[in-house]
């Protein structure tokens, strides 16, 4: 493995507890190198995820967060200028197929066309990467794959990946962990004790009940272990929960008085 | 040939079964030098069929994958800065015209109005390309061949070729192939013994009859191929559909209820 | 007459078939220099009278694919980076103007606004062209014409030239050719008999019949001769005929089976 | 007077007919430095008249052709890469400035806001140009002036000049020349006899009347010069106006009918 | 004070005529550095108060004409390439900030948002302006204030200052001056006798009272001063008044004719 | 800590007046490293509160307006052009996590997506920001602190932060400080006696009863301040109260006549 990919290498394993059979799944998955597709809600773990498999196939992981603004050069490279003229520069993706890293594009939806486009002959038997404007094509590393993240619940009909860019993935679906779960995770990562971090889940799972109810998201794992920390730090509980719950997820009083009255009930 | 174009050579076979007489037309087309349209479907083969006959010509291949923020300049060329000034950097449609390949646009819809127009005096009588940027006009290589896929299933009529530019084209039509051919393509693809493969093949068929009753598009080989990868790799054939065929295609809880049980039908 | 002008000149006489007295016209329409506009349908032939003309006149043809992401620059020149800082680089009708060649846009309607209002001065009594950005104001060579092409058929009100432009060239009309005649065009350049281009010819003037009850366009001219070239290569008629002329023009079930029904017609 | 100035002088008188008293009020006008603003429909002759008043009073005259992709940049100046660095190059609005130059721009009404308001401080008591991209105020040359041409028939509520900027201007209106007075110049200009020019100048009557009728504009002045010219070129006259009246105006059958009617009823 | 700075002091007294207690209020605002907003219709004279308050504090004068295409960095400075590599160049309002200047920003609401948005660290306690671009943060002379002007005659809602950026200046209302005060400006600035300009006064009026009626806006000083020196020139009041007062205003034949007998109600 | 992180130090103690327990929430937040969010309406002091924290904390300060025209590259950094090449410039985001700065990005919600997505990975686990255009991972400085501000007044919903953005902070809400504390806040910096301080914090009470009916948001502590200051210049109140308060506010003529009664009520 060449420096340039240990660069890449995730060092200690990443803190994650298994919620299903999804390491098997996508260890077969990366075995077949079939491309990958992790649905699920924000703060759910998703990356996580991929940055545990990352480290237990002994993979370097390159992420890119996507955006609208993004242009396929970004993901591919462009041409720098240098004294002795133009040089080129690998972008993330053909750094991550030319190394055989795993490469996380996440949040792909928001990305333009042109970005989710560009991976497609990377995506199919070819496992290529055409470099137009260097006049370069890529072979993918053996050991290159591809992975995308995108969020089910707040797509619009508008802004979904194409069926022909959709048909080249495998998918997981993710969500919270389940309750013991959980507390378990907002515990070890939070500090506090498993009474206090069961109190947290207790408002959370009030939170996504109330999902499409006035409230677009539930509270996520991440935003439970934010107030666990807070509450470590000699908040109390009350307003810890004030301030890395309620306030940050809300600004209609009547959701912000329901998400209150759960948070009192169980402190 | 020049090294350049034997770099786009296709050197090995690449697996392709005959599913009408398209062989022999394409090969009569391109005797003529007549550009070609292919249309259907996502990942019922366009792209493969193409490779096979650059193999069976001989003739190198330049793909494009085609995309709405891709310009006229990505195909054509443009300068780049060098130590000694500017640089022509030949595009992908160029370097084709040039070394006589045969050049694939992919999706050709996808792209802006001004890259579908730069190829009208390359698939005409004139069989050029004008270099407006370096004052120079390509006279295509004998050999040079331009061929477009596009998948008429999705295009609205705001974006779909002009009249003046679907005239200069020939057109060949693909669809899914038939049951027995399938089961080969995929037995061959993936591993999976034929049996297993006419499993798969059903499901598909019966995804294909949803296709305009909530799903945009119907589960292609490609896909079914991956699921048999997965199968392969020791992943139960239940949870190998669910991730490679159910699970990407949609989020729709009534459609996936749908697809689950075509695959409990048949597994 | 300069070298880079003899690089623009048509050396071998086009096959061109008078339709009326577009010939004398022109002529008269070229000694008075007045700007030239060619209306009429896809491949009706616009191009090959233009190319035509200027072999017969010896005159240079820099022609031009206008596409609506074409600036001004594009037609007018833009400064190149140099090792010795920048350089002018004359863009086509720059080229044009100074060399006297006949300057051809092709589909004009397409460009952008910027593109038709820098050809205004060069159509009135100045016959001068501006280069803002040079800070030069070049004087047309007096050989020089301007030469755009425009299909009425498809323009919508939306996106038309202006008063301003259309007032400041002479007009010629164009359509298909007579029977005859195209018969005679279809059969030289395709290489069939006159009994197999007659029912090719055939089947267009049903296909014309049908424009604008479901189709945008019948077939055109280059159409046919694309049908022949299959025909020739040893394609079965009513396969070459599906193969260019019914496939490409439409995906609608009900127009290919009225295009497949006149093609049995007449094979 | 500079070189650089000289260089944009007319040399040539003009032709030209007062049709008013346009002249000596033009006259006053730079007398006192006002701000013009020369309005009428297309090919009447206001770029005629504003060159024959800057060879009358012997100033240099600058013009631009304005469209909506030109930009501030185009016309105030920009910086160029040059062996020793950046080197600035004026516009042609700050050129005019520096050397007293008439600046004439023509159809501002297209141009973008920006171009629009650049001029604001070169229009009222400060007769100034700020060039922000290079730190420096531009006093304009004692001789400077500024006109700009609109054609009220075809601006939209959505596209006019802004109140700001009307009020910095004193305004001609301009038209088609009286009936004897534009057979003079169809004569003197295309070299046909004053009685075929009457018959040119009666058909134009005609159509004018048709404006707002199917009819954008009526046919101008400069058309009936082509006509004329293409019948001293020995076309038939009802061929010559077919050629450069009828068919250039409109694609309408209708209209087309209505003004060959008109044609015939002279010719 | 630097060169630099002086370059931009107002060396001359304007004309300037006190209207109501403006005069002191900006000192006032001045002395506590207050950014301060002027208000009111085209051509009333705001742009001349604040040139002849920055001629009253002997503070240097930077103006700039804002509009729908200036970007933050016209505003701010840029980078421009130079022999050895990159040099800044200060913007308009980065030269105001570091001299002590008064910096002006005329019709400010033409701006995009990012223009507005980089003044506010200078709106307030900071006073400092950061260049994100090249690392560096201003902190403002402290002679330096901030002035902008807009006209609340023609904002749409789309088109409005934010509430974030209103908050942070003090405003001044500006109106037409009062009639005597008028008449003394239009014969001081113009040239004509106080009986000429009364009567030039009077006709402004009238179209003051037709605005909302048919007109945008009515006549400004500045038009009327434009009238009164074509008088000056020799030019008969009726013609002066209708290509300097009618003509630029309107195009409604309507308005044109009320307008017109404003005029000779009066001459 | 380095010299390039000294110069961002707060060095002198700003005024600030605690209005509940946010400072020891904030210094808990700050020690957990946890992102916040502070909400509230403009000029009410958030920014204040930031300066104020990040002098008490004894951290620099990195503070970015945000806009709808700034670049993910504006915040992240970019490469110049430099004699031997191009180098890179870190932009303030990647400055601040290098230095371990508090970065505050005022507005955030004005800012374009990419620019709110780039800073996902700096507020999770992995507190990493990757410089994609230079192939650089930067890890936060163990000191780094990210900090936003943004307005739920005026939100619309098409605006607004996403929620996988909004569950990666803590919030703050911000609003007018209570009677006592904002009059002791006016008069200690505008310098006005109690008396008066008392009578402006009276006008702003009734203006912020006017919110959302007539009023987009009431005056701020900023604005009395302002009007403070006039007056301590030796405007009288109520032409200070005037030009500082209800003149900036609205141009609405009965919500002027609203605000003025409240202005003589006082004074």
């Amino acid at each position: 493995m060449t420096d340039l990919a240990s660069a890449y290498l995730i060092e200690k394993e990443p803190y994650y507890k298994e919620v299903d059979d999804e390491i098997a799944l996508y260890e077969a998955a990366y075995a077949a190198r079939l491309p990958m597709m992790v649905k699920g809600p924000t703060g759910c773990g998703k990356s996580r995820f991929i940055e545990y498999m990352a480290w237990r196939l002994k993979r370097p992981l390159i992420s890119v967060a996507c955006n609208e603004d993004m242009t396929a050069s970004d993901l591919v490279g462009r041409f720098l200028l240098d004294k002795d003229g133009t040089k080129w520069q690998d972008g993330p993706l053909t750094l991550a197929a030319r190394i055989g890293a795993i490469c996380y594009l996440d949040e792909v939806v928001e990305a333009r066309q042109d970005t989710t486009v560009v991976i497609h002959p990377l995506t199919d038997h070819r496992r290529t990467l055409p470099l137009d404007k260097k006049g370069e094509l890529v072979h993918a590393h053996p050991d290159f794959q591809l992975v995308i993240s995108y969020n089910p619940g707040y797509q619009s009909s508008m802004k979904d990946l194409k069926q022909s860019t959709k048909q080249r993935f495998g998918a997981l679906d993710f969500n919270y962990p389940e309750r013991d779960l959980e507390i378990e995770i907002v515990a070890h990562e939070s500090g506090v004790s498993t009474d206090v971090a069961g109190k947290l889940v207790s408002i959370a799972e009030r939170s996504r009940n109330l999902k499409g109810h006035g409230l677009d998201e539930g509270l996520s794992t991440r935003m439970l272990i934010y107030a666990g920390a807070l509450i470590q730090k000699g908040i109390a509980p009350i307003t810890a929960c004030s301030v890395a719950l309620v306030r940050p997820i809300t600004d209609d009083p009547d959701m912000r008085d329901a998400l209150d009255a759960a948070v009192t009930t169980f402190f």
